[in-house]
């Protein structure tokens, strides 16, 4: 490895905190948002937010790049097809925030189907408290349905939690495997049995629109969708227009098909309460997260082998 | 019994659901925000919100009344012994909706830590996305410590949800009883060694105030207080004051010291999450509820023991 090709790139403002670590290694950091054309030939490492895509011509344009590290769990963003054939290794942190993931999914589960965040902002104007504009009761999450899409770590940490609160948990995913929920046939027809669908799955190219306006309205006007996964997995303009027609009841939403999710999109959507992709970050897991993509960075300027491949 | 007796009155506005249930089963009911002076000598039974306070000075103005069926769990607003002095039986809804309860506690608890109703707001004006206007990171929940207040039924309920969460669990109640976690040996212990601390103790004329000032510091600056019993249980002037002064983190409150409470109270009060007393009500619970209070009712009036005494 030449020191020509020795920088590291930090592909979009939202990396910045990750500029004072890289630094404290010795490696000259450069700013995606502020490069030179002519630093692209210094470029050995990018480190990446796994959701912001990195296109091929962009990529292509990096003629000494060797890693994309990226500091979240999950890579959608990233087309890692293409960097195989083009020798680019590419990492990402592996099991370092699912329980608090997991939290956070709860949170809106029950946040939104007890109307907690809706009931936040009543008290605020003064209402909620007499019977003409009480909010209307919901039933028990006690003995309903959570089908979880994609049972890997953060599917799992949500299984067990929801089991505390007496939910009966069902999963699906592309692969069977051992478990101890019950695997439905289809998506659909886990939409069809389930309360609350949860979306825990890995975004891929071949799971864009997953669930589909067919497996929302099987979820129905009396179930609800948590998505804590990635926007891209829902069809989010079906998703509103059933939240606006009652052909699904609930949502809880802290990913979006575009982020930021334009406020406007929302002003008039009922019963959702929705967060700004914040599951998983917290001043536990950041750490950690940030020190595996330093570490990945490490490894792979030493020549030796990278600890979290994708 | 005389027929004269045999009136059930409605004691609030907010009992006014129970009219129906109780018509059919051929008892005439008596609204009290309606109520004439001559009726109150044919009152038998009043059918009560337990948080609604019923003075001895009304109560004594009732000569025929020998039950008083409250529809809730809680039964602070009636002085027991005062009615056990004049031969006035009190039921209540005995374990009826503790699950409910704590689901909407843990809702409260997630939603404040994880800034879940906040975040939800701050998407609605299009913010909390960039580095510069995106919300501080908050610990994680997996290994923090909650305190219960009152280990009954709901804090039972809550303890076995937040262990599935890899929260740690002690409790405090005035009583030691056989229990699967550690009691500290004071409310104030229990709140230095807290970091969230969930109030689910019975309210009662001794423990009026029972989260001081100085427990609530106790909790301190990291910590929250989360309170699905009754407002009166928190001196919540001193609440307010440590939330703005940052002696206290946050707070997730279900009950107010005064309900409704005024909505201008909470319009400066940072990190809160504030809910119009929903905890126990769900369409599974109600129904059970009201089901109770109209056994309770029967089986007073053919002079059979009561199903759920206090």
């Amino acid at each position: 490895m030449s020191d020509t090709f020795s920088k590291i790139l930090l592909s979009h403002p939202m990396l910045a905190p990750m500029q004072a670590p890289l630094e404290a290694q010795g490696w000259p950091v450069v700013r995606r948002w502020e490069m030179a054309d002519a630093e692209a030939a210094d470029i050995r490492v990018i480190v990446h937010a796994g959701e912001i895509p990195l296109t091929p011509e962009f990529l292509g344009s990096l003629p000494g790049l060797g890693l994309i590290a990226n500091v979240s769990v999950g890579y959608d963003g990233v087309d890692v097809p293409w960097c195989r054939e083009h020798g680019i290794e590419v990492t990402h942190a592996k099991g370092l925030n699912a329980e608090d993931v997991a939290d956070h999914a709860l949170g809106l589960l029950i946040g939104g189907w007890r109307s907690i965040a809706v009931g936040d902002q009543i008290v605020r104007r003064g209402g909620g408290w007499r019977n003409e504009d009480r909010m209307k009761p919901q039933p028990s999450l006690k003995g309903r349905k959570v089908g979880i899409v994609g049972l890997g770590a953060i599917g799992a940490a949500v299984a067990r939690r929801v089991e505390a609160l007496g939910m009966v948990v069902a999963w699906w995913g592309p692969n069977d495997k051992p478990a101890a929920w019950p695997r439905a046939a289809t998506l659909l027809d886990l939409a069809r049995d389930s309360d609350v669908l949860v979306v825990a799955a890995r975004a891929e190219a071949s799971n864009r629109g997953l669930v589909s306006a067919e497996v929302i309205e099987a979820v129905g006007p009396q179930g609800m969708i948590v998505n804590v996964a990635r926007g891209q997995l829902i069809d989010e303009d079906a998703l509103i227009a059933a939240l606006k027609d009652g052909r699904l009841g609930r949502a809880g939403l802290d990913v979006f098909a575009e982020e930021p999710t334009p406020a406007e999109r929302w002003a008039d959507v009922p019963n959702t309460v929705l967060t700004p992709h914040t599951a998983g970050g917290t001043t536990d897991s950041i750490p950690r997260m940030v020190a595996q993509a330093v570490e990945n960075v490490r490894l792979f300027l030493a020549g030796e082998p990278v600890m979290s491949p994708v």
